[in-house]
């Protein structure tokens, strides 16, 4: 995985996604190394480059022009760009354009989250997953629900991080803000 | 309980205890409300505010200087200033020159958590009980050792606790570093 | 606070309550001494069992007349029946009959959290408080909005506890399942 | 990763360890796919069948001859047995042996975790990394000291995951118990 202190960053633009979270939503998406994904709310571009490194394609999808960019700048750092297509556009006009998915990363989701599903529904291949990440309480009942009403399987995890820091004193355990991840399938 | 944001802060001086935490040690602490307790590194005066306002008689003890004074201005503020006795010393030092205790709360250390533990056990009352409250890993186990040592019951529980924000977009839970809770009795 | 083992129990009713949320919950409270509360939901009785020992007087309600039962039992254990009224209905009907409140602790809602929530705050007092614990998701987001709705100021905090248990090769930290605490009050 | 109720069980042995935790230690072990590794106290087999799948080969070390009995049904029914050694025997006695090791997994230790992550040490190749999980307080900071103390750079997490269950009423999350995953390198 990519350390969080990795990632060039701007105070304007949300993430990266912390490390472990990106970890566990690799092992939620079980990809085999040649899937289509598409990162939508790429923000710092934390999934997209995680998912550059082990999949075919990735598609990385933000509104606001800065997210993009700095996805770009963060690729380049890293070396990833040959397989990653970034579209600064909105998530659902975006989705619309594009090939059917294998997995479909829903970070962001600017209040619109069950439309946003249901659009992601439509493009997601027999066997491809949707994966949601939120910190609000609402979105997280949402992700829920549409899956529910999609006739979708789905699971859903909360997940409360410590990270150790050694000072002089010892070890303090620093929390990182609870997250959870949902995930949908057919 | 008292509100964090309701103390009086100084950057150079730790606390107060999230009230969560001040919340589950008071009743850990089982009061009745006639106890005299020793709170040994005092800090912001967390606890001194809390078992002021709820039991006979208070010692607040700190080396720092800084933390007494920041302990005696909340005690101002919030109108609790007389039953509880300032004392800017070492712990060990100020301890041994107290009469016998019913509840001793140990927020900080120093380092020198199973020699102040010993001390503690000599003047708690024989129905008494020490708390520790840790945010070191290394504090936890030291605690958990010397109470065995002593012949001590010990309980431990660990608190991570995320407060909601209500934003905008919705409920978003942040969460507080997580704390251990120990405390032993004969 | 009564330790969880000290509650009679019926593998048919829920609860108790443990004993680090009854304490959280008493805390959000803050109870002066003579408040009028209604547990509903009591299910084994921990709220009303802790609320009686600090408070005029406890509705206890609960639809299932084994919780009622139970609860009374506990009561009756822990020799606390003088000030608690135990009533085996509905808690919409209930609610209706009783005389103004100052804390309503829904701890069980049965599907009908937001009407709850409602006919408690009709019958709340002008600085009441309404506390819900919840176990479920969708109850936590239905107490944030009908707490939006009512135009309440509202809290919420996410619990999770693990105690630890001293075995022979060492202390081993168990998780209670998380727990939300959603409060609100005009 | 392997779901938990994929593993065939066995009530006198510990494991599988949880899916997210296995996938977390995963990510902290970075494998690019060439790696030899050893998984003391394999237990179940949890950490020998997904290091099996991803790496070059895997010696799983056991001194109870149900757990490596028990493992190796494992590695058969997922059909992962080509490039795993099964060894029953002691830790400290079985690691002597062994060719140099990337990556060393000790997720049970038998009170002896400094000696043994000593032995680990001298093991492990340079760039190597020695990866401890675990659930009693004792064996966390037995770690963290004894990767101070080989001069190792260290990591800590602590991990805690809820995961829902979808019921008739709605998301119950259920808590899995806490665990650490302790990380030193060269």
């Amino acid at each position: 995985m990519i350390p969080d202190e990795e990632f060039i960053k701007d105070d304007r633009v949300p993430g990266p996604t912390k490390e472990e979270i990106r970890c566990l939503v690799l092992c939620k998406a079980e990809i085999k190394g040649d899937e289509i994904i598409a990162d939508i709310g790429c923000g710092t571009g934390g999934f997209t480059l995680e998912f550059a490194k082990r999949t075919r394609r990735v598609y990385a999808i933000d509104k606001d022009p800065r997210a993009v960019e700095l996805t770009r700048k963060n690729l380049l750092k890293h070396g990833l760009t040959d397989n990653v297509k970034l579209i600064n556009d909105d998530a659902e006009s975006a989705l619309k354009k594009l090939e059917d998915l294998d997995i479909i990363i829903i970070g962001g989701s600017g209040g619109k989250l069950p439309k946003l599903i249901g659009l992601a529904a439509e493009k997601l291949k027999m066997d491809g997953k949707i994966i949601v990440t939120s910190i609000l309480l609402e979105t997280k009942i949402e992700a829920v629900q549409k899956f529910k009403k999609l006739g979708f399987k789905l699971g859903i995890i909360d997940v409360n991080i410590a990270r150790g820091q050694i000072i002089k004193r010892g070890t303090m355990m620093l929390a990182n803000n609870p997250v959870s991840i949902i995930w949908g399938m057919r």
